[in-house]
């Protein structure tokens, strides 16, 4: 198949790499030359703008930091929709807000064409791995049409329901996540002042109810989970301002739906707090140290 | 092996009969006449205060509301250390602050009795079916020593550390629970405001990096657990009376140490809300119904 | 002075009446005829676009609803930007984020014109009695010159530094506005279910270290301020979703100028409860049933 | 008039000092011998126990640093009630829970005496000059009592009601005062972010409706009020481990009223983690280093 691909940063460049492993022809767009140069060297076409990217292909994918970004690329004088035909489907794999989904969903049927939106999980290492998990939002013919793109990147397509579907599905356990990690960094906080070892602790939770992967896998407390960030300095995982964007896109989301998100807004502004310290790259569960008496963030 | 018992109460009268089933003599006591009956027409022997039920027995054990009550059960009068011999220890299996038990652990050691701490989950189900977890605190050799009793009401014996860590894991642990079942909640009331089918979100988070009990095994969105209190009306579950009790103790604690517990106070009003608008008897997840539009709480 | 003026609702329609009545020419704007009408059959000239309206005119004011009203009326075909000429200068008196005013500041500059952020407070009234405050963000020199015009509708016209600072200082005022009413909210609460009357707690707290605006002159427990909203049913004050407005505002500006704002963030979600439950039009010190006992919001 | 006085403390020793100087006898106690020499120096008789100290006076005062000690020093062997007669007023301005303050009430109702509860705000300063605030609690007949007593060492001498809703007044004002003062330096930390000079802003905020004490009196942000902690390095104003203290006891009483306090406790947390940085002794204002970005607190 014959795809267009726009954003080659640190998750698209190696989801791209996936895409020609599996035998697609790849007509790629990056504003940074070097990760144009280094698709090209393995096998995709580069292109000048996102409309050429665009150009005669059967599916475009874009992956991109914003939703400033993706209206530009999209929208623009040489974006995607001004070089696209009717029968190409957009799939937009960048996390933004549902709004914008809808927005650009829009603007894409008033041109003919089917936008669908496509987050991942699963980080750099899943991107590298093409063990992704794509959260698809559109009709069920659309998903149809783009889950065997799709598997070329990831292990799980799930199908969430109509436009903006996948975003939310993100948004809400990303949402969760963030409420976990400092949740639990607080529990474990707390019982070492209160003298229990953190391995124990750690232990305890991982079965009874307080289970969970932000204590099971990505325990924040060093040393109770061996391959967890927290255990090799809160580096290599999840960053905190990549946490911070997600939960930004959740509380203003929630804005949008006049839902009130009360431990979501607070643990918006605990990870604010590591952001303004200058521990934004830290891996988000060094949130804990807002907690533990150990020194500076 | 001969033992006191010391409140029969919903958790305390199937512990007791699990005791008995294991071929125990037990001198049980509580403020209760129709409870101390039940336990004398399955072979208990019954007695008048504390002080008689822990008289000549190998190991006393407290099942009681609140501090004040073992307080008052230990210290007073007619209480166990009056009555108690040395070779005597007491278990207390009731959740209450770790400073307490330092406090009572204590009087135990001046009157030459060792005081161990063995809060449990499981919750009435577990009581019944005797398959609690005992969270214990004290002595590798107080450990071993009441081992082999908690084995006839549990299934796991965990020990913890010194004295009142079985109180500071159960409250550490409690406290993640009642942050992640509010942060559940966020999510899945925000996904619902956001269009996306519920069962289709609890699917995604239970495999995704929000997965956690509060969402797999209790997510407090009707249906999307056949077996979850929410999917019955919010009944027969953890009372939100009783998750106030526990953050209480856990907020308590953590100012005693010193310790921010931002997502634990804040949980804390959630349910106190839930407590004060006449929910306090419904099971926790209930407190969805502060973020659901759905009538009141 | 021959001013021009765009939007004529709540606020925009007396801010008009007064220029008329201090002798100035004005040509107005506004997408709802009749109050086009209003301000005409007072001696306004009615004008069909944004562009015309500011045409040959030494100032013009805007009073829109939010940022995305101000950028189509600035930067549309038949905008403002688009009939202004190099001497004119715009006055802003919306209340919008800090960051789009400097972006339709900068665009304005690019056009040769000057820009002034000058948002109001003193509500309705202060609009119709023209004894509003304008907090206005500028150049010295630009201060000087609009002053004269914001005096026919304002009575204090603060200078609060460059351009921007006007919304910043409106911002961070009603950030404390929202947080102070919510607190005494709880307090004045948690006084009347500890058994205090709320008129002597009101007293004390208004003659001690808690008094503040929000308790002295509009506290929210009903019959201790006679002239205060709460006092007649939460009527005719600052709107619940105002205050939501501003609190988003406050949060946003602060995500991006990476602070935190806990308290804020919190507060910003018990206003949105209050909107969720079909409040929003209230005042927004109903926020206090969230808190009183005494049937739902 | 003959008057018992124990705890000689900050507060206590000028507190008396100033009855003294009104004419009154005082028998004193406390455990600092050094206290209750100064005292002795001034005039006082000074006495062994707290029961000596109660005997053959007309009033007692007690100023002392929690419910454990007025409960020692009310009850003990050596206490208030073995000593005094019944025609005897207790007046503790200690300040406490209310719950602990009716059970006292009762205590002294079965030994036929009268206890008012007079907490205090002013502080040292206050106290030195004789111009406390005291809020009482207790029947109009104990009012009248007590009020000649009172007002030597106090300007303000307020009737809130019944027993215990002296304390009731300071707690809630006091709750209301830690969340302004969070809220306070929340608003001037993002308006300095934000690039608005701090005095502009403090300005403008105490001249509108975000007007309060914590920022017209007592600014956090260092030179917007010259007379402010906050301008001397956040010495010698209202220490952070005592307002913890009294939120402390708000959170508390509202737990047992089953009262939510969502500001309230979130501000507890933040000046627990000030507390926990080691930043106890400082004034509360210096809260706001949490916000600021300006080194650690």
């Amino acid at each position: 198949m014959k795809i267009g691909f726009i954003g080659l940063g640190n998750m698209g460049a190696p989801m791209a790499q996936n895409l020609l492993k599996a035998g697609h022809a790849l007509q790629v767009f990056d504003l940074n030359p070097h990760a144009v140069q280094e698709l090209k060297a393995a096998g995709a076409t580069a292109k000048e703008t996102p409309k050429e990217a665009a150009t005669d292909v059967e599916a475009v994918i874009t992956m991109l930091p914003a939703a400033a970004h993706v209206k530009a690329v999209l929208t623009g004088e040489e974006g995607i929709l001004a070089g696209i035909t009717k029968s190409t489907t957009i799939i937009d794999s960048s996390t933004i807000d549902p709004a914008s989904v809808k927005t650009f969903a829009e603007l894409a049927k008033q041109n003919g064409n089917t936008f669908v939106d496509a987050p991942v999980s699963g980080g750099t290492g899943g991107a590298a791995a093409g063990t992704l998990t794509f959260m698809v939002g559109g009709t069920a013919e659309a998903y149809e049409h783009v889950k065997p793109v799709l598997q070329a990147m990831g292990k799980n397509i799930v199908h969430c329901g109509d436009t903006s579907t996948g975003q939310v599905a993100k948004i809400c356990n990303n949402l969760v996540l963030g409420i976990t990690m400092a949740g639990v960094s607080e529990a474990m906080a707390l019982g070492e002042a209160l003298g229990i070892d953190p391995k124990v602790l750690g232990g305890i939770i991982n079965t009874s109810t307080g289970r969970c992967w932000s204590s099971d896998t990505y325990n924040p407390f060093p040393g109770v989970i061996e391959t967890a960030p927290s255990t090799r300095g809160y580096t290599g995982g999840f960053g905190t301002d990549l946490m911070l964007k997600d939960l930004g896109l959740a509380t203003d989301a929630a804005k949008l739906a006049r839902q009130p998100v009360y431990l979501g807004a607070l643990a918006q502004q605990l990870y604010q707090t590591m952001s303004t310290k200058g521990a934004g790259k830290l891996d988000f569960s060094a949130v804990i140290k807002l907690y533990r008496n150990v020194g500076d963030a």
